[in-house]
């Protein structure tokens, strides 16, 4: 189970987690207040900037990642030398216009990447945190993000945009700091995260866990790297990021490489190969201890409950223009939940456009080529720059 | 990981699948010919049968069990102490009416309860067979039943019942012995495993091989067990076999025991807690070798592939009267896929009524306290009973 061109061990990992390769890095000393009660001082965030901000600073453009994503949203990624995550949609000319716009993007707290997170060293000890570090949530990520937009100097942010824990974020964003948001783009996401979502999440964790060289999530110290225990929560997330008629339609019942069965447990259907792929190419670039971190993030996500159980009332008096987008193959964060999202902005009398997109793609379809997507995203981002008064360029 | 009045170690497992209690056993020393391309003698089949043959011999019905199912079909499970799986179905005056009925349940070959399966002794070693057990299909398994009617002395099958896995086997029975089978009942199934339930399954295998403790097959001789990994694998498949708003109208985003989140990895939210005691009481009563072999031979169904493509030629010529059975909620088996079967009948030209439940409860729904599967059942056999000649007692 090794992904060509990709090795990163567990030192390495410390490594990047620590000193991010291409990377700006924000070093605060101001505490982070977290949601768990205690202090995170001083922290450290990870992040990439595309574009040039305007003379008023007004046009700046946050996103947001996703669970298993980092900033490196619009360059090739320094750990797995790919593309990055987003450039289908950010770039010169492109929806996210880098040569209008002036794009943040930084790495979750919590995150492996470069922002403090479980695989950084505790001050305390000198040792990495591992199951030490405070459990974070999409609360305590937003509070990072803003202090860092305190460090850069940006009050209002023209657009926050993200998909699926990205949303989540984006959502948060809205709720936290109605004032700093100009306009928000929730795509494929929810005001808080499912029994089901929930249920998916805890069998990663478990089987991470359930891995004997997790050890109580000390592996660094160990020298131990719970690969298999994460390779296989992977492959679980990625069923459920794709679609029924998408796996179908890619892989049917094919056969890998051959004609008949094998009559054995090898993987004889390309489905079976293709997720043993996506596993083992995880484990390479992602934190094991991250990944249980993360993950629980989004379970705790829920608008609602901050707000005596109303999700609208999170939204009351924002001024914030929406714009909610949702798959009609995304059975993770189905279309019902943008439409609650949808009816809280209408209950707050907030402005907010919701498109569904017609596709087979699943919940990864924010990811993908989908045209439609593209040009809602640019609509509504010229829409908004008009009602900002941002000039066409920078 | 202990749940109360369980606890079967390995020795306790390779015992069960020797010397099953409470259990029929049938040895056969004719051979067993496997699709793999390899012959299986002598082996032994467990079942249990309850109710009286009439003297035409022609009032047996066949059960037929899912994945993780049994023989112990209508009495006391005696691994779990449980009731048996499907006491609301088959018994006195039940839709499956003992009082009226003769009903065989044996257990899968490839099981783990009594069936020769990887966790049987070997003859040639003395050993259990682990992964020298030849893979099986639910071919082999309708073969082994087949041979087993023989050693009774049934003819034909008034009726073959099973829902899921189990529906596989009745689909197979009416394809391979279409002259042994007077009615067929199908429930919650399809004619093919679709790609992404071979996915959630390979995702189940990878989780009990990556546990060091299963050993590549040999924890009987080394004394180990894979509870965690085949542990992570239930949890996982458990999941498919609900539905969302049933895990939202039972779980919601309750805590467990608690008003607020613990900000740790325990078990906060109730569906997290019910998930691992899933988990934690399957592997006492579950072989894990077992379970490999019986998703295995679930991924490789497809009755078209035996049949140029086209699964109506399976039931070409056909005699056998047909009720297929779906439920709205169900996503591993999706009414689609029962439409499909519904259709491969209809061009052959086969009597079928077709019933499309609505409820909440997904996959399992089969299992469960629904009154109108049951309805459909009794009025299903009723009529197939009339046109049998069969009286209404035994």
């Amino acid at each position: 189970m090794a992904d060509a061109g990709i090795a990163l061990d567990v030192v390495g990992r410390g490594r990047e987690a620590e000193t991010p390769r291409n990377s700006l890095v924000a070093r605060i000393d101001r505490p982070l207040k977290l949601d768990a009660g205690v202090e995170l001082a001083p922290f450290q965030i990870a992040y990439k900037t595309y574009g040039t901000l305007n003379a008023d600073r007004s046009n700046a453009v946050l996103i947001c990642h996703a669970l298993t994503g980092d900033h490196h949203v619009a360059s090739p990624n320094p750990v797995t030398g790919k593309p990055g995550w987003w450039e289908t949609m950010v770039g010169p000319g492109k929806p996210i216009d880098t040569e209008r716009y002036f794009i943040i993007c930084p790495n979750v707290i919590g995150g492996c990447m470069g922002s403090t997170g479980p695989a950084s060293t505790n001050p305390k000890t000198g040792k990495p945190w591992g199951l030490d570090f405070p459990v974070i949530t999409i609360r305590d990520m937003v509070r990072a993000q803003a202090m860092l937009l305190d460090e850069l100097r940006i009050d209002s942010l023209f657009a926050v945009a993200g998909g699926s824990m990205g949303g989540m974020q984006v959502l948060q964003w809205a709720a936290s700091f109605p004032k700093r948001v100009f306009s928000a783009l929730p795509i494929a996401c929810a005001t808080r995260h499912s029994a089901q979502n929930i249920a998916f999440h805890e069998v990663g964790r478990q089987a991470v866990m359930a891995d004997p060289e997790w050890r109580g999530g000390r592996y660094f110290e160990n020298g131990t790297n719970p690969r298999r225990g994460l390779a296989v929560a992977r492959m679980g997330a990625h069923i459920t990021y794709l679609s029924d008629p998408a796996l179908h339609r890619k892989f049917g019942r094919k056969f890998q490489d051959r004609e008949n069965p094998t009559f054995s447990f090898d993987a004889d259907f390309e489905v079976e190969s293709y997720l043993r792929h996506q596993g083992s190419s995880f484990v390479e670039r992602f934190d094991a201890n991250s990944y249980l971190y993360l993950t629980r993030a989004m379970d705790y996500f829920d608008l609602a409950a901050d707000c005596n159980g109303i999700v609208a009332n999170a939204f009351k008096g924002a001024s914030t223009r929406f714009c909610v987008v949702s798959f009609t193959s995304d059975w993770l964060f189905p279309t019902s939940e943008s439409r609650a999202i949808v009816h809280a902005l209408n209950a707050s009398g907030v402005r907010v456009s919701f498109a569904e997109i017609v596709t087979d793609k699943g919940h990864d379809a924010f990811l993908l080529d989908e045209p439609e997507l593209f040009a809602i995203v640019r609509g509504f981002l010229d829409g908004a720059a008009k009602a900002r008064g941002l000039k066409n360029g920078v």
